[in-house]
């Protein structure tokens, strides 16, 4: 990692969001960005790798606040069900013959397409976690990972104990691109003794939860019938949320459970598209603006989304926001990409590295080529970038101040033995 | 146009739809299929052009059912407003600087974008439609052109009798691309005496009406106070529907509406990413497909879309339409795929020609590259192609029996100059 200097983009440093910087440069030493700004007063690029973003747009790394990433491995398998039967009669079935490669060839699929898609930092919730960590060091990119809690299951004590050991050791680690989060997969899914266990081991670790919440109208009504409160308000109750928390979902709200997600600033990873296609419901996020709430955008897992790309992500959910609302003014295309960079960030607890383009973070950068007839004429960079770009409008990708995307190729990774890997996973899980 | 053999492809005809032909063939002769099925069985291939589609999806080409295809000039202009104000503070304004060359090169724009996704016809609807006539001929691609005829304002007599003479003349020369239609732009923009005199002029001239239907809420309850009925009674009981037409939008419709579409098999143009972002409303898709609606899908124009991509397209279309109806199994992946191929045909009335792969139909066809990451595994193609895939997949195109996308090059057209033209058209529109 030397220095490298991006030159003559229009800079979207999204600090603050909706600011413009023609002819801008991004100077990178060391992975950190040390100047943003004009060419004008930018210091020199002696001895800098130049990337030459000329006619090209240059923003924060898109940060998917919510993935199983190794579920691209069952990616269209079972699509177009009910909740139920996706889960128990297809999805269940196909992870019960996970392997450790598995995960870990799903992992890697996963993350190339999502560094091709401009996302330089994901946060993960799976079974063998890690072999997902090994996958993001391998391959680059950043990454927030943790295991999958669930009481009542055969094993639960011993996975509950692997994952402190696991989250204890990457923490003591230190790795610049990994962050380890504790995740008990829902309150409805955990007993309340070991959604406390995790959120003290968290706060002893120091380190954030990861968790489902208020994702079908069914685990609302069920949360009142056996707690008297709804999900977050029972998560607020068993003192959960003094850990930092990246609560994912969370469609079903009442007007106080807003107030406690945005008084405690609760990271939250809305993720439209999974919401609509699982038919869980729209979730409030003009309201959760409006409250002040830390909102952060993902894509859920390839299973039910059916991709991890964060452009139309960011299309989906700021149409369907004002298609809900019945008004066309909430959630702009400024709003979404704050949602997809520094609210997907600072809901990861990351926003002191990444999210926007400013000397001291991370230097996690994407290069995007608007000349491509979908993107012309430029009236408007953020709106191109919100409801008009695709993922393969990615040029280069920048993480940690490497390049791991130049001109659409991966400077380091062989997909067509990735791909290959990976299909090999999916037909053992499939039984083919 | 001589001899085109596609092979070695998995082929989804539609025809059924959800047929699939493992190592199939297509062959076209003369702008025609001549043959569709497993490579076995297949005509020899002496003489004849070879796309080699090993590996790769063969399909028919989409069909955009409504678009205003020149407004990509003002893609992006005018986002995140009210109707009124985008209409009338931004849209209106600009198209009132609108020249011939601006709806040409408009259009080049937009059918370059088209091709590049998979769209082989487009129906539109715009000002100066024999520019959009003459890109679609330029370019090579299908199109069905329609001028926009609104009462009361400055011109319309004159405006009608335009559209009738060219529309006249359009089908005289009954070019085998080309398909004029006639274009009252809504029932509530129109007078009686104008929608009666153009279905009249329309059943005449044997061509197809293309009209905006029931877009909005507010255009029903100002239907129902002005006329006692529905937009969409108020034209039946017009005689509008003796004609046949494209309705575009139908968002808000009463039992009664559906049942009159249904049974009169008036073309539905389902606009679901536009509906949502202009936050017109939900169209009660699973409702129309349950009634036997003739059912197709289109992008509208890009100031409201902001693309024309027919795969974002499927896909908004049938996670919206889950989400709303609180049903994942509702609008299946075929069912979608089947709204944008042989649904969006017959909504043209161009299903004897066109939407499905089969002997005697034009041959439209497109071929999709599955190998990347973001479209494996492979475990079911129609889901991938309408839950994960993107216009940028798309590898060849196939109109009319000719290559007009080569391996993701457009085979005769100078893409950086339509580029060009199209942002020097835009500059003057807004007045740059």
């Amino acid at each position: 990692m030397g220095r490298l200097r991006i030159e003559h983009g229009l800079v979207l440093p999204m600090d603050p969001p909706g600011a413009t910087i023609a002819d801008g440069v991004v100077v990178v030493e060391g992975g950190e960005i040390t100047y943003v700004g004009a060419a004008s007063a930018a210091p020199s690029g002696e001895r800098a790798e130049v990337l030459d973003a000329t006619g090209c747009l240059v923003l924060p790394g898109l940060v998917n606040a919510h993935t199983h990433v190794s579920m691209t491995l069952l990616r269209g398998y079972a699509d177009d069900l009910a909740l139920e039967e996706w889960l128990g009669g297809k999805i269940w079935p196909a992870e019960m013959r996970l392997r450790r490669e598995d995960v870990y060839w799903g992992a890697m699929l996963g993350i190339v397409e999502m560094i091709r898609g401009g996302v330089t930092t994901f946060n993960d919730m799976y079974h063998y976690f890690d072999a997902v960590a090994d996958a993001a060091l391998d391959a680059g990119i950043r990454a927030c990972v943790s295991g999958v809690l669930i009481g009542l299951i055969p094993g639960a004590d011993e996975i509950f104990q692997q994952a402190v050991e696991f989250t204890a050791a990457l923490k003591e680690r230190a790795h610049p691109r990994l962050v380890p989060m504790l995740a008990p997969h829902a309150p409805y899914s955990c007993p309340d003794e070991l959604l406390v266990r995790t959120a003290e081991a968290a706060a002893e670790l120091g380190v954030r939860l990861h968790i489902h919440v208020a994702e079908t109208e069914r685990e609302v009504t069920d949360s009142l019938a056996e707690h008297g409160a709804t999900p977050v308000g029972h998560l607020a109750q068993l003192g959960f949320f003094d850990v930092p928390t990246v609560a994912c979902h969370c469609v079903h709200l009442t007007d106080e459970d807003i107030a406690i997600l945005a008084e405690r600033q609760v990271g939250i990873a809305h993720c439209p598209t999974s919401n609509m296609k699982l038919a869980s419901g729209f979730a409030r996020v003009a309201d959760l603006l409006r409250a002040g709430a830390c909102l952060g955008l993902g894509t859920d897992g390839a299973a039910s989304n059916n991709n991890l790309d964060m452009f139309e992500e960011m299309m989906v959910g700021a149409v369907i926001a004002k298609g809900h609302a019945g008004n066309p003014e909430v959630v702009s295309a400024v709003e979404m990409l704050a949602m997809a960079t520094r609210g997907s960030a600072a809901a990861l607890g990351l926003d002191h590295q990444i999210g926007t383009l400013a000397p001291g973070k991370k230097a996690d950068i994407v290069v995007i080529d608007p000349w491509r007839p979908h993107l012309q004429p430029l009236h408007n960079p953020i709106s191109h970038l919100v409801y008009a770009a695709r993922a393969d409008d990615v040029r280069d990708v920048v993480i940690e101040g490497s390049v791991v995307l130049r001109d659409r190729q991966l400077t380091s990774l062989d997909e067509g033995e990735i791909i290959a890997k990976a299909r090999e996973a999916a037909e053992h899980l499939v039984g083919a």
